[in-house]
């Protein structure tokens, strides 16, 4: 595999890394139809546990069996599969070494009662990581819960124990809490803060939500309003959060939620593209489809990002 | 031994999996008189435990004594023994090798105070299961609780030391929060995010309850409603529970509850077994009947999944 | 040491348990002058923790040297000496070998707030236990508090710590919560349930206290009735006891509480006897009289136990 | 240095310690003017922590100084010295091997909000005493709290580990809890409760207030009165604590609490000679007059104690 | 790199400390335009994870990028770079060895509930320091906080982990909590105190706020009042906090907070040499202002230490 030079230099941003964890992104950045550009489309499979199977699979039963995501994701030439311990290995020697995989290593559902604080279980580690040959696990932070700090406190330690083992880290970072209502959980503000914290934390992959151009931070909207930061396009709050990552040193993904439209799923897309996104991160809209509206959808998601 | 074409296929599903897990899955599969149909029925007791000694055995005073349970299990050709640390401790050399075991490692009881939240102690550990000869450990969550997380967490890390020490995990999964009250416990859109959610977890075995018709969750309702899902018949509820769990590449079994009417046992088995699942894990409807009536009605049991 | 058959037949139902516990068990068995018998006394002196040094040892101040027990327990011919670590230590060299010791690691005390949740502090370790030359540690469990679960996951891990070093585990089961009354602490259903508990957890020998016919569980009250277990008598009660004890695999002591008259001593231990109860754990009615009567009281039990 | 009969008296108490401990007793007890008497002065300079820096040293402002009180201690011939981390560290060096050091391994403050259940925070380990070649680690305890159990457990483990290497421990036992009032706090009866508490330990030095002539445990009252335990003198109140700490078999010294005047100072020496307790531990009446006031002080209470 | 006299007496009080915590202390001490003066200026960049992206950097948008800030504090000639660990790695490699760090391994953020108790995530370890080749970590106290012993507990676990790797302790002690208005929290009485116990728990850099001249004790203000300590100018001020570290034995450096006119921090840094303070700290009054101006500023504050 000859690395191109736009993947070259992202890696080459992550300093001071060890290159098992370069050779894995690498991996991830090099794969399927997005392979060298600089750009990925990861496939995340984890609405099972958090809304339960038949809200996530019902509409597209064949979605019921963790073979169809590894073969949709394979198929479509996609960047990564994430998904959950008990899914990952439903497939993992059917499909060992076919699509770079991204462990999801703590999980919500709705079950919770709803006054519980906002928070996750972690239900897989590092090794099990590497015993599935993943390339990255993938942790949901919630900045603004009230349990946040004990979210940063595991995801810094497991962190650490992957890069120790060669294993790249992705950050979901989903601003929740007490002081935030729905309006400020996808605000501008808030997200490029959200994408921060990940960063700081160390993330290589950050995944955030598209922002709104609402403020929700009373403080941070004094400084918006007053040095003026564009935010009238996605394309320009794209470009904020990309700022935010440490001035585009690291990777940010854009999930774009529930399902909908397609046309609204390219637009997304554009904007991410424009305003400096490395990509989508796209589940729903993907697997509660019919496999064919899938894969179209796919494609024609792969043109906008290797235009 | 040899491993009939059923078992094969169902061990083929567990992907990746070690060696010595799957071993203890075939032990469990190719015992008893079952043994090979890919069917199973385990005798579970802890209801001392749960209930107290009275209320368990009193009945039938015979089932104080572990030995009662061992033999029983033994002379009804049935395919695993689940018990926690020391009632299987009690027979543990008498019968060494004569049944699968499964070592209970949590466990609730009723003389909490009833404000508590609902969880369980761990009480034994994957070691006393080596030492004791275990097949695998079994635990319990309660999807739903504010201490679900928690469990969540400690059975994935329980899974984890199992399966690198080749024991196999049974996860018993009960629906009880604070959200949720008793007719939701049992409801099918619950019982069915219940087992999946011990899929995700890595079970190798998922025990739920029956389900009722009916649903407990809103949204899930929604869902329900719009897709269409069979659910009239037990049959069908129990088909949907198994496409819950990775579309049938998990082993699931059923209980049945509180002792109540042959007739009654024998119509739930006939629905498991229409419906998909792998069988029944019987207790109190086995050892709070004199022995005689209890071989009986195994005698019977094993003739519905036999067929 | 040559030991009798009745040792023989309790040590044979400690199935797969390590040489290390059966020898301990063993070395308190042939103790003394119940040695071989199958019976036991104990001397427990934690109530300096329980109810402070002078409630404790003022009525008799040559009790609040450690010495004093040590002594009392060996001149008496008694099985085992049960202390928490500082006074084990106070005269570890001095009687080193000549009784056996039971190390209580975990102890609660009459300072805390009453409004404190029930529980004890772990004082002392296993590896204590080993250091000192102990034959056992002794755990108390408070089965209904809501720390009991927290309680029974401790005990857990040092009863297994402790079998592998060839220590074994005396469990005192005490029922206390906030839904038990102080009736229902001493109930016939609440005692046999607590001593179910212990053994369900592993303990080698189990003390509860004498159960008074009360029922405090309405669930268990039906049974009872239902079933017509006999609790008339103090012998009966004991009995019923033993039988949730694993129908008589598990050593089961009994304690009496606070000082009182010499005949009612004298007639707890006869129901004991008759009950099949396997004997007396008895401190503050020893140590609370002067060292002569408490000399000639000791000698009444053995004679009660020999007969 | 030849260890005086008093001193090997004392010694020959602590049955089975590892020689280091033994060795390190001797060195406390052998150090300075007291030296081979069985009595000690201990100099304590924790208050910085407790009360803030100016509370503490303002008065006498060469006392901000960590040398001062090395160099005091020192020069006045007293036993040993005690502090936290950071100021044993600043003359660590200058000091080595001069006098002996008690790491004092947990410490509060007064910035802590006051409606915070009383503890302490672990600001030390066994290696910090280790490494700084202390003779022992001090720790606080506060029988009475809803923190205390946890506090027993971190010093029963922190007093495993410090034995097992040889330092002794120190343990300053002071009741302070929701159900005890300020007059409780130094009553006769819990004074000698929270020493024996202390002695249930392991401690092997003691360290309470001087006690009042109140009962503040109703329980307790009874058996005082109907005991007779003479409280009337402070000598007798002594007696008795020395009573609660295994009769004498434990090295217990009193503090006197805040500056006083001189008279009242030598007055609690005496009497604590006369009931037989060990000696001061003494702080503020020390560090807070001026060195000349200060050593014409020692001076005066090492004759109460040469006496 | 040849010690100059002052840098070897600040060394000469870290007495007993490795040679490794002694070469780092060396390396910053040594290091820039003030290298050998016994002064200091530390660039702190983690305003980010505290207050935000935007709120920290949109005013200076180069400042987005990490270089931006390694490039500041290496071209200014100061003394070391403290940060967390994400934008640390994002130049590690770049400009390894040309400037010490600081890795601050705990943060705070703005997302936080705000009725959630003042505390911090630990967010780096020690070996990540290490890896990254840092001189020393970073960690903030909040003395006052009811979560303040737990992280008391926590840096001393660090500090000794890290001193025994060679990495210097630098404690950032800020008071806050909830018996603390927010006068008290930069109060002389309560600064001081705050410094004194970083200074207890072992900091070799101690950092607090300049403090005004209220007091926030009431205990404290008596003592003040009495014994008359200066607090009207900040020189004396800051005077009576190098007392309160150990009289002078400990490194203390002063921050000035938010963004404000020159005149003011250099008027800050003159009070803070005339005091005998070690130097300033100082992030956003830096990196909030264009890079020329900027360059200015620190021009100007160097030669006040210079002086």
């Amino acid at each position: 595999m000859t690395i191109t030079r736009s993947v070259e230099t992202i890696l080459s941003r992550y300093e001071g890394e060890t290159p098992g964890v370069k050779a894995n992104l690498a991996r991830m950045l090099m794969q399927g139809r997005l392979g060298g550009t600089g750009r990925m489309i990861i496939l995340p499979v984890d609405q099972g546990f958090e809304h339960g199977p038949a809200r996530s699979f019902a509409v597209n039963p064949a979605a019921y069996d963790p073979h169809y995501h590894y073969r949709l994701a394979i198929d479509a030439g996609l960047s990564a599969y994430a998904a959950p311990l008990g899914p990952l290995e439903a497939g993992a020697d059917t499909f060992a070494g076919q699509i770079p995989l991204i462990l999801k290593v703590n999980s919500s559902n709705s079950l919770m009662p709803s006054a519980s604080p906002k928070t996750q279980a972690i239900t897989a580690s590092v090794d099990d990581a590497l015993r599935l040959g993943c390339a990255a696990i993938g942790f949901t932070i919630y900045p603004g819960s009230s349990m946040s700090l004990s979210m940063f406190e595991d995801i810094a330690e497991m962190r650490r124990e992957a890069a120790a083992k060669g294993v790249a880290t992705v950050i979901w970072s989903y601003p929740r809490g007490e002081d935030l209502d729905s309006k400020a959980e996808t605000a501008l503000d808030v997200t490029a803060y959200a994408a921060h914290i990940a960063a700081l934390l160390g993330a290589h992959i950050i995944k955030v939500k598209l922002p709104s151009d609402h403020l929700g931070q009373a403080e941070a909207k004094k400084v918006y309003d007053k040095v003026g930061i564009p935010a009238a396009s996605m394309a320009d709050r794209v470009r904020h959060v990309v700022q935010a990552c440490f001035n585009g040193r690291r990777i940010v993904v854009f999930s774009g939620g529930a399902a909908k439209g397609e046309d609204s799923v390219l637009e997304d897309a554009r904007a991410i593209r424009e305003g400096g996104g490395n990509g989508s991160i796209i589940g729903r809209n993907v697997f509660q489809r019919p496999r064919e509206e899938a894969m179209a959808l796919l494609d024609r998601l792969v043109d906008i990002y290797r235009n």
